[in-house]
């Protein structure tokens, strides 16, 4: 069947971890496995999250923290409770990814690539996903 | 925080996403990214479960769809939807970690290894890891 990707990737960015308190959280996973925070706990004021990544081999684990109460993501939360929120591909050409996804007729949650944690980002709906939120970051920008 | 790490761990071997039917799971994630399944679809009677792994960058993504309509990955995808099920992280000396695990508090789902589709496996409750239901896997024995 190769051949009929609409969006090749090769890379497993990061598992994205929604949670209610980040700093109780990152200890927790450095006193289990001995995973260190890489960089610091960062506010992402347009998304209302606190957010930290930890390197775990080739790919990564991203903890959010809501920081507004009414948001998406601690509704998430109160709907799920802490546990995985997002997982993140890398691909090439994010901004072309994206239109061509859409033209093809999958549903997006963003059209054009953002600035995200990770890099140049965009995310596409669960609706069109079988269910799980997919995470775009384009590999020239990806962090790791 | 170095040297307080109970578990050691280097390596995400897999996130595993529970879903209704396998083969059009696959058919999709093959569409969408280009990722082909490894090996087979695989039988695990004693889990109900069909399972296949996909490799992407040095890890992977499982799927497994329940063969049992009253158990417990059957249950899960009707509370939560197709989403992800747990994490398996890569760890050294699988039967001790588990039991130094469970002597100092971890609720633990297996207290001995047993094989998983990954390798010689052990999850941990998610009551004790803050939410997220976590796989070790023995390094020695993990597939990839």
């Amino acid at each position: 069947m190769k051949g009929k990707a609409h969006c090749s990737a090769r890379h497993l960015n990061h598992v994205c971890i929604a949670v209610r308190n980040i700093e109780e959280t990152l200890e927790f996973y450095d006193e289990l496995f001995g995973l260190e925070v890489s960089g610091s706990i960062e506010h992402i004021e347009d998304q209302s999250v606190k957010a930290a990544l930890v390197r775990i081999g080739g790919s990564q684990l991203e903890f959010i923290e809501p920081t507004d109460p009414s948001g998406p993501i601690s509704k998430f939360i109160d709907d799920r409770g802490e546990t995985v929120h997002h997982i993140c591909f890398e691909v090439e050409n994010l901004d072309q990814k994206l239109t061509r996804l859409e033209e093809i007729g999958y549903r997006m949650v963003d059209k054009q690539p953002r600035q995200g944690l990770s890099g140049q980002i965009g995310f596409i709906h669960p609706k069109s996903t079988r269910g799980v939120l997919i995470e775009l970051v384009d590999q020239k920008t990806a962090r790791r």
